[in-house]
């Protein structure tokens, strides 16, 4: 039996996806991706139309998230513009892998026999998503700082998903790290991991001791009242997601460096982002 | 204001606890620790009732669990006996500390105004408890081996909290750390953290190579048919409390060595604990 | 007194250091440096000539190392030249901090009654720019690679100074590390250190397994043969000075991506090793 | 071609070597051994006479070290005395693995054709030993406390071989950890890999926060001077031999507790020690 799958569109963890899918034996079709580095050969296929291609498979890989911009289908490494609804009624009875993929969308595919598997609801990806984020976050610290982090004082505010590995990894670098949460047992499990415990309440007496600062929560923690006490040539590194944890208007005013580092996975490393979509998707079809 | 605190019963932990509050200026009234290492002097008073003991102050503390022996206090530094019904009328207005209290006792303390301050319902407590378990482990599987944990092959079953400190603390030892999970988000945890995941339908394949396996299941995971494949040689911990996780039965017919590892910390570090009883009193009182 | 120093071209870290001495109170009178950032202040001057500079204080620091071209003082922030032997002549009586100072130089100098502190002749200094050489190391392989390094495979060349702590700092982001070594007592330590140890003979049935590979051997080690074995999309770096490890032609023809990383230190963290300098000046001075 | 090798004596290392052997289909003759737990079967052989011993084959095992006592060979497990000189005389032709063989038993047997492997000569060895030598140490220091490591303020007298492996590991164990040295490069790796340096001549000034205090240093460190200053309730493990570095007499009158751990690779991991002894083994015959 032949493997095949279609792709539309992406980033370049799709570009990798395809190369990894391709070295699987899989004959891929591709549409949308004519400006990246993909080169054609036996088992990869630059197809002219987006019929053509969702005809040569049953297997249609979309990009994650399908769009970043009202209605149309996220191409950055294309000319050609496809509207959702274009694509969504151009396919039939396909398995669609693919991101974020709203509610009347799904009605719409649902109803034409179409199978989604969203791989942003898969919460393994989710996890898995953390490594290279936590990845990234260290190598933006790196670069945007004239210190080692090795003998730094790093505070991570927040210990969810990224606060726990991040922290782990920065000790590994011989960093001094504290972790801010407001939960009794966080704090016993931040003393447990051997990080410095730093409960919400006693930040104000803490926070300006420290050189570099992460946060992970995605509501306001480094108010007008924190952000006074923080050092002047500190760096604060945003990893949570709008409006996210930092009062950027106070912070510009006093000049402290604000890096906003989103979507690293994609950034640092799509291929190993690539990989852990590809075995998802062995693991699903 | 002069500090006082009452001591009824209880383990080395309690000693310990005793020598912290009185070197805090406490003074401290005890009752049925007298064949305990504990000294008298200006701070620490032996009392002769317990009648006596109760009326020196309002807070007292009782045995963490209050009994593990049916209706009885748990007194093992004493030749005394109390029933808990006993104390449980000789409290009036006091505040008490104590774990394990269950419903009945509860009831009877509440109509006579006492406020209960049940420390093992406190989840803060349960975290820390962690630090002194995963100690306690390693400390036994050190004198149970033949071999250093370095270079080791050792499986963790489970990645609750246990797992989590457990492997944490083996890799950092040169162990090679291998952790079982059953849940998709587990398992990337596990590979997230660098140990190497192993699904629960994998184990058959995989637990023929292991020299230590630790248990924190509570029930029945390895099985007759999984210890037919651990080795002669392979210790077992069991750090799940009953029934545990292991066959024992079969472990004993097929002559592997398996250690019950229970109440480790007050039994590798009563004084630790001791600290983290006396920094929670200290919170709610 | 009045705390005095005065200092002569030099590069980033200099800049930094010149900030450190005046947050501590010196009064720094600085030559060579006018198109940095430096901000000149009640505690830093910009002199006009090399006269006056020298005139300011009995110490004076120079550049690191103090020549990069030939016979040419190291002023990459000025559009000023002056050569080693200009400078030289106008020393007198000074104690002149700086590095690499040669033979010559160094005979005119001491004649001249200059005391000479070469801090590249200190070997706290040597080791303790390992710190930000391992870390800049880390930083240009996760800008090179599409992968995260957690997972990875990585092999260090040469069980020496940098090997040891780059071995470590890898460990701790997740990285499989491999050292190579040829002397059983390295190759012994490599194991106790909880990485897998490589007999250079064996290398040639390992090497193809590798995503990184880092060198820190100064003489070829990865000759025609082995390169021939190294993964098409593997990522090379060369840490080690000319001529390197690396039979860079035979790479060249294979595409493999090899990345010179020399004088990291200087361009990853000046502010760090201004820190060093700073403190070692101190304890000498 | 049958594989043969005799054993003369020796402890549980060498009980545990006899077992290796056998299962790598060697054919063991044993004298000296008869108390231990070996058990004989077709690949073990219990033999009546040294001479009889010495006759199976021209490999020989003998203890490591040969003697503890003046003149006799070490012999735990057996009832029988042996004086070196008679195994010496016995010898010829053989190649005799041992430990710790004296210039003149060395002169005896060279003159007989004997060849020697000093395993306690073989550097590798000593390195690898040195794994054992800090779980043991770590175990010690589990033992002997109340209190659990992690969290722990821990010095280390030292940085030579077990003073790098035994930081390292305690690290992982959420130790803090402290090394003392009076070497500047010293300090600057210590600094390096992340712990907090101590310079010789600061320890009267740092000593009395340490838990515990673990000595690899010959000769006296911990003076009365020092031993003033220790915690009373301090753990003070001595990894050094004899004198070793703790004025044991002033500790003894201060109350202070103080353990020997020596010869800890024998005592805690005899297997993984026999693994090392038979890799070096099969690597020399």
């Amino acid at each position: 039996m032949e493997k095949t799958i279609s792709v539309i569109g992406g980033d370049q963890r799709i570009v990798s996806l395809v190369e990894l899918l391709a070295s699987d034996d899989y004959t891929v079709f591709t549409y949308g991706l004519e400006k990246s580095d993909i080169k054609e050969n036996e088992k990869i296929v630059k197809c002219k139309t987006l019929k053509e291609t969702l005809e040569k498979s049953d297997k249609v890989i979309g990009p994650i998230p399908i769009s970043t911009e009202k209605d149309m289908i996220k191409m950055p490494f294309s000319e050609e513009k496809i509207t959702i609804e274009d694509l969504a009624n151009s396919l039939d009875n396909h398995t669609f892998i693919v991101g974020n993929v709203n509610e009347s969308i799904r009605n719409v595919l649902t109803s034409k026999n179409v199978e989604i598997i969203d791989i942003l609801d898969i919460e393994k990806f989710t996890v898995l998503n953390i490594i290279p984020t936590v990845e990234g976050a260290i190598q933006v610290a790196m670069q945007e700082t004239k210190r080692t982090l090795h003998g730094s004082n790093v505070l991570i505010l927040g210990f969810g998903r990224i606060g726990k590995l991040l922290s782990k990894s920065l000790v590994g670098l011989g960093v001094n790290v504290s972790c801010e949460a407001r939960k009794d047992t966080d704090l016993a499990w931040i003393k447990a991991y051997g990080y410095k415990p730093i409960h919400l309440k006693d930040l104000k007496n803490e926070i300006a001791k420290f050189d570099i600062i992460f946060n992970t929560i995605p509501t306001e923690i480094l108010d007008a009242e924190l952000l006074a006490k923080v050092k002047n040539d500190a760096l604060i590194i945003e990893l949570a997601s709008k409006p996210g944890g930092i009062n950027r208007e106070e912070a510009k005013k006093r000049k402290i460096n604000v890096v906003e580092a989103l979507a690293l996975p994609g950034k640092v490393a799509p291929l190993t982002v690539a990989e852990y979509i590809r075995d998802i998707i062995y693991e699903l079809i």
